[in-house]
């Protein structure tokens, strides 16, 4: 059995939304950000990083969306989410879904998380990173736009684990003042992902 | 054939040095930052993203390291150098590599490339950000020392692409103002790399 902490409006939405698309058995434990329980004594013992989100599993916790997307399409073959029986389709997906964490995830980052890499206290360049993120944001989505979104789906015609994670972080991009009219082909993929049955479950479960 | 576009000192030693360890048929063109090589159209052609490392296959090009650490390791199954074989224990190597990815080197690139999350010319923000790269880089190491380097390798007893990746990163430790003696299973680990005769080999390469 596994279990996904996760908290509403965070990147585990990803890999909740691929539990559901494989049919896992699976239960989630949500994790209340407004009272910061992410950096509880209890939740450090399972993530000791204190963010979301993580998976429990019979051989023990991981973390890290990109690793626990290949994860679970791994551990349900059959779906082949991750098109892992082929070397360089797998790696294409690996190379989606490690630009989306270290690049897009990150450039967002800094609108809400700017303390991490400056002193908090330093109002000046929190707000100046602030000020930067429609860019960076916006680069980082006209990029995907542009040369890695292949359509219909990321990896083109099979639906794989980079749709869900795209989707995920395709629910920021407005709050990070990116116009969307300079993306259609993200948003158009962004509106038909929210249309799947999977997707429709899981975020009324996490918005409940 | 493969070819793996480098610049020295950056993380595409980490490939680098994985390519060497499974005996790979490849060759290496090295790309000048000195120049903004990596900016050129001609480099642009196979990197849009003006960045180290590419890797170009048969099938196409690959880039973002932890994807093409995963695709070598995969194309030479003998070694198992990421194993595969196993969900859970391939999973754990993708969590680090993800964490040294999208956590580590993202750290450390705010004290030479905060440009990219910050107006250029906002001399503040940029001495901000290198301020506090001590404290996020250390963080991070410190993580990595007392969690996630299991000893005598990354992942326990068996040599992966995960040790390639660590022994990449920690080059960089003291310029980011990091003390070793805070970490000495990291340095440790750095010193026994530096030894193979692989890294050896590929350093040289790199530094000639």
């Amino acid at each position: 059995m596994l279990n996904l902490y996760y908290a509403a409006h965070t990147c585990a939405l990803a890999t909740h939304i691929v539990l559901e698309e494989v049919g896992a058995d699976y239960t989630t434990t949500r994790i209340d950000f407004a009272s910061a329980q992410q950096r509880s004594p209890e939740y450090l013992k399972i993530n000791p990083k204190g963010r979301v989100p993580a998976l429990v599993t019979d051989r023990g916790i991981l973390t890290e969306t990109p690793a626990m997307l290949a994860y679970v399409a791994q551990s349900f073959p059959k779906q082949s989410l991750a098109l892992m029986d082929d070397a360089f389709a797998f790696a294409e997906v690996q190379a989606f879904n490690s630009y989306l964490c270290s690049h897009l995830h990150v450039a967002h980052a800094h609108r809400m998380r700017g303390h991490r890499w400056v002193d908090p206290d330093d109002a000046h360049s929190i707000a100046a990173m602030q000020r930067k993120v429609p860019e960076s944001v916006g680069g980082a989505f006209a990029y995907i736009e542009s040369d890695l979104l292949k359509g219909p789906w990321v990896m083109g015609d099979r639906f794989t684990v980079c749709d869900a994670y795209l989707f995920t972080l395709a629910q920021w991009l407005e709050a990070d003042g990116v116009d969307p009219k300079k993306i259609p082909r993200v948003i158009d993929h962004r509106r038909r992902m929210s249309e799947r049955a999977t997707v429709k479950k899981v975020i009324a479960v996490e918005l409940a």
